[in-house]
């Protein structure tokens, strides 16, 4: 409860009569329960779990206790059960996400509560890891190192990037990841240049970058390492040279980065060294972000990010150059911010040239 | 441009101005491309497709002629610069899904058009399979045919779950599947009885039941299916007569379905069946749901739908029973709905009873 417990502080701090949570990574943050349900947690500490008969047996089995497990009729009748209990609140209602129809239906009916979306409160705690999320973490980026080690041996000229990729999530899953974090990325050749490139059934060439984004998943927290490989013994001076200027611009950020600074400055440091070196117009998308239950959370590390770094955060950091129609290249690592720098969570050797 | 065609046609019964598409899935239906973005359809048929740099490269080499892509210029102004655009539009304005946050933000900001929720009229378009779409979901099926038949072979005494997930992840990979449709349930033992039971390092052991519920997804369709297997020689009574309650309820259930029916109605069959023997209060869920593009879409089949089923749907039929810290049972196809009756379009057997 003592999750519960720093919620409710920050629901003080806006006034809320009561917090919904309703996304599954916040209803197990919050209650131990893995599912779909809406959790309605009052200020004076009680927690109402809603969630379908489906549900309901996992529900009771794995919500910390104090939480009231509450079984609901049919998923038809979620909605309505759910507004129903609503109707007894009055005040100020915050909650996580709801889509815009289920919101606009909820406030027509709810004429005594104001319902405000406020994800912000749940991200100021989740954002910051605790020793047992830590660990998770860690873990989850030593199966990918072990996967990444993997992909060194598996790419050569002849094999297809899905056959990479259907031996590398099996790798993941055997190591012990309950899931992979997200589809792998393998994009060979030209493709490579497509930060998001689905594999497909292209042969892998002598000649070609490969970039290789995985990451498992341990106890549903995630990691997240990309390294890009060149397959053939000489490497195109082009190539040499942007894969440097990545690696540099990684190993500048990450020198800049520890509690306190601004995300935007870190993004900035890796930006204009790749401006500097006339690559800017290539780096196409933000350097990093959080991660944990999320793949994909606060903090964002871009250019007009407002968060600042604090210690314990967990993030990314992947610089990016992409060509079009030539070759991409990125390198990132998981990163544990400390009040004087970062700890690599992922280890991974830097070794792209092979075979 | 025949989809947008459709779209207009249904854009201009509700006198919307313009539709916005905001789901990936949507995105790609309607556009081609595959990624985040959000695509402006308006009324005399111009279609402005926004996305970020990070996928403009490909959003041009994927987007069907017509429509026009618009890079935006980073992450943090993607909101700002669509409601600017969004500004110059007035009358009602449909769209697809926005989180309420978004949403709110919006229409304080637009004072001259009118954002409307809308997503039922996308959903007419998409729960109708044209011909390339069916296919894509026939291979689907079949690949996660050949996933339960591997399954088959893999259960047995001493394997954990975890195992076999990770090989069946692999086989579907290999088989052809672009990814698996949805994390893999193994479910063995009494662990059965929780219909989602994630797979852990739980050793699979003699006299258990397992399910396994997987799907192969190909160029984005996906197929759902689940079986339920026994492990030993000697199938306990119990588990032999919940087989075969749930195997007939799902026959009744698909001699039921057709074009024209109500979707409560095929629920209420296989429902009925279930409680007049007794085990009504263990069938927890729905019976099925709308496949395509998503896993879960509509039609959904279950007692308080209002949907009516329709020539070329595709849906799963999946009774279960479930008896908390015993067993469960589900058995699932994936359909294709016809004017008189369905066609199973997955067809591994049900082979319940292995070694």
């Amino acid at each position: 409860m003592d999750r519960i417990k720093r919620l409710i502080d920050l629901m003080d701090e806006k006034a809320f009569s009561a917090y919904l949570l309703t996304s599954s990574e916040n209803l197990y943050y919050f209650t131990g329960f893995k599912g779909d349900g809406v959790a309605i947690v009052m200020s004076d500490g009680t927690v109402k779990l809603y969630t379908l008969p489906l549900y309901y047996e996992s529900a009771v089995l794995h919500a910390i206790q104090g939480v009231d497990v509450i079984k609901t009729k049919t998923q038809d009748m979620f909605k309505e059960e759910l507004t129903e209990e609503l109707g007894k609140l009055v005040g100020d209602v915050g909650f996580d996400y709801m889509d815009a129809e289920t919101f606009w239906g909820m406030t027509s009916k709810l004429r005594f509560l104001h319902l405000i979306p406020s994800p912000d409160i749940v991200w100021k705690l989740r954002s910051i890891k605790d020793e047992k999320e830590l660990e998770n973490i860690s873990k989850a980026a030593a199966i990918s190192d072990v996967g990444m080690e993997v992909a060194s041996d598996l790419i050569s000229p002849g094999v297809t990037e899905l056959d990479v990729k259907a031996e590398l999530t099996e790798e993941l899953l055997r190591c012990g990841a309950d899931r992979v974090a997200f589809d792998i990325i393998v994009a060979s050749g030209s493709k490579s240049s497509l930060p998001h490139g689905g594999p497909g059934n292209r042969q892998i060439q002598n000649g070609d970058v490969v970039v290789i984004d995985l990451g498992a998943s341990v106890n549903e927290y995630s990691a997240d390492i990309t390294r890009t490989f060149f397959v053939g013994n000489k490497v195109p001076e082009k190539v040499e040279k942007v894969y440097r200027l990545v690696e540099e611009a990684k190993n500048l950020a990450e020198e800049h980065m520890m509690a306190w600074v601004s995300a935007s400055s870190v993004d900035r440091v890796a930006r204009q060294f790749i401006e500097n070196a006339g690559f800017g117009e290539y780096f196409i998308h933000s350097l990093g972000h959080g991660i944990g239950l999320s793949v994909h959370e606060p903090p964002r590390i871009s250019p007009n990010s407002k968060d600042l770094l604090a210690e314990n955060m967990v993030v990314t950091c992947e610089p990016g150059v992409y060509i079009p129609k030539q070759f991409g290249i990125r390198l990132e690592d998981t990163l544990l911010i400390k009040k004087d720098g970062v700890v690599r969570l992922s280890k991974a050797p830097f070794a792209p040239y092979i075979r």
